[in-house]
């Protein structure tokens, strides 16, 4: 009976620096550490985990799933502590509900990502895509007459007001904006310390701001609910900045929309389908900024998201209450 | 005896839009509006100066050099508003011996600038010139194993702690960065104002910092101060940031680490000759990240610079004393 860490050398490198390997050893007491590409694809899995019995298992994206039977296979598995953000290859619906303690890197890289919608919105104002494309492959230079945008005295409308939007709204503090959201389940308060008007509408979010940052939860009601005619709304010179999921947005419309209004920038890190497509029409527009889906965290800072994870191991052994836990709700949130 | 507004149909509409044109008229009183490129290339600009005999002139890009021996041509003249930032094609340094007042956008625009130093300080961050090109011309997505840093717990280093460069430190506040600067010349009580640290030499900033902000002014002191040695010194994964001037730089020593260092990002504004040469080698490099010269201001905020140089004019005719009115020691500063 022995806890599991199963991690490859670089989420080990990355992950776990300067003596968390070690920390993460100390804690969960005499462990397998388990490189899992030296799993067979997986197969050996299941003898490991019988063999193992672990009662801690500390994961990352390698870590192949855990079988839906697995009370039967290890009786002792209580707590799965995953290092990165999405559970859902590594754990079944089934095994939250037969009690399985889950947790991922939740909050704790959300800054990150705030800063990467900070990056966005700058790279729109300054028309970086295309700068690039100039400077690189063109050997251009500005001419007399180009178009630059600055984030100072610009509207700024955020759709979905969670801790990655509100980290967001607090890195753009010194620009001074007017910062509105469209996010009904938040509760006034947040907005007021933040300092943030409560749009009325999307409608209103999306034609009465000069950014757009797409921030909301995929959910069956969000998907797809920004449509052509909310995009089409959009004033003259606007940006929209897509980090939270691509499917909550009309992808073939912001194409289609992009395309007929050189005026608006668009960025977008994340896509319905990822990777990306070899023949989206996102590839190649001047308009369009593309990142693949690196928002955070980055690399630097998943030693954050392992302090987390490792707190989170020792309350488990400690039987002290776990930070940001899953339930089915959060599940079934979650992409 | 008119008053003289010279400006371009572009500059125009960028300086003043929304109802500047319309103040610009009435400040100066009778005044004749020219587009500077109706004076067939400057050859009847001494006439237009000889019959309107100006005692002020709103003038901008475009405007023909003001000739030395002014007073013989226009003697009323004592005033140049000089919307844009760089005068030494406008003003001789003579006409400023011979006591000719001139302003230009100074500090008003200073803010803009800053904003693009913490985008490009962003952008190094993500690797955005790599990104860039393999979205849009390689249909690439990231491979498992891939590299980006965040600002968060970076030290940032600023080589020249003037107005730019104050900005950029608090824009940059709600990262929570140690900053240091090299500014010998700027006094303690700025340093302390900000809560920047004082680096000891050029030597400590670049080996002491992850990200190092390049700001000075262009004198014969500086003019290739960051040599060779300096840029090897920067730690791994440093980022080297330029938008104050090229010719701080050693270029070609900067080119060559860039080379030999992939870890490390460079984000250039400026360069030691604009337009960027055709083949240029930072052209196509894929840690060297470029801008044309567009740090500031951007076109949407060409109003403040009007603003200010309106505030100016108002002034002048009120005979109140000139907001940042040029003297010898600044002309000579200025490039």
């Amino acid at each position: 009976m022995e806890n599991l860490i199963c991690v490859t050398q670089w989420e080990k490198d990355t992950f776990l620096p300067n003596g968390r390997f070690e920390k993460a050893q100390s804690l969960v007491g005499p462990a397998v550490c388990v490189d899992p590409t030296s799993l067979n694809g997986g197969e050996n899995w299941t003898d490991l985990l019988e063999k193992s019995n672990p009662e801690v298992i500390i994961a990352a994206w390698k870590t192949p799933t855990i079988p839906e039977n697995y009370k039967e296979i290890a009786p002792r598995l209580k707590y799965v502590c995953y290092l990165p953000g999405s559970i859902r290859n590594l754990i079944p619906r089934a095994a939250i509900e037969q009690g399985l303690q889950v947790t991922s890197w939740s909050s704790s890289i959300s800054r990150t990502i705030s800063e990467c919608a900070l990056l966005m919105v700058l790279a729109c104002m300054r028309r970086v895509r295309y700068w690039t494309e100039e400077m690189h492959f063109n050997r251009g230079w500005k001419p007399y007459e180009f178009d630059t945008l600055s984030l100072f005295e610009r509207r700024v409308g955020v759709h979905g007001l969670g801790l990655i939007s509100q980290g967001f709204v607090n890195l753009i503090k010194p620009f001074g904006n007017e910062v509105s959201a469209f996010s009904p389940s938040v509760p006034d308060s947040i907005f007021e310390d933040l300092g943030v008007k409560r749009s009325p509408s999307l409608e209103s979010l999306f034609s009465d701001n000069d950014v757009i940052v797409e921030l909301a939860a995929l959910t069956p009601k969000t998907k797809g609910i920004v449509t052509e005619d909310l995009l089409r709304s959009m004033p003259k010179d606007a940006a929209f900045v897509n980090l939270g999921r691509g499917a909550v947005v009309d992808e073939d419309a912001l194409a289609q929309v992009a395309r007929e209004r050189p005026d608006i920038q668009v960025a977008l890190d994340v896509f319905s389908v990822e990777p990306l497509p070899l023949d989206s029409p996102f590839r190649g527009m001047k308009n369009v900024f593309l990142l693949p889906h690196l928002g955070g965290p980055t690399i630097d800072r998943r030693r954050d998201a392992a302090d987390h994870g490792l707190e989170n191991v020792r309350r488990f052994l400690a039987g002290e209450e776990l930070v940001e836990p899953y339930n089915l709700n959060m599940y079934d949130r979650a992409t």
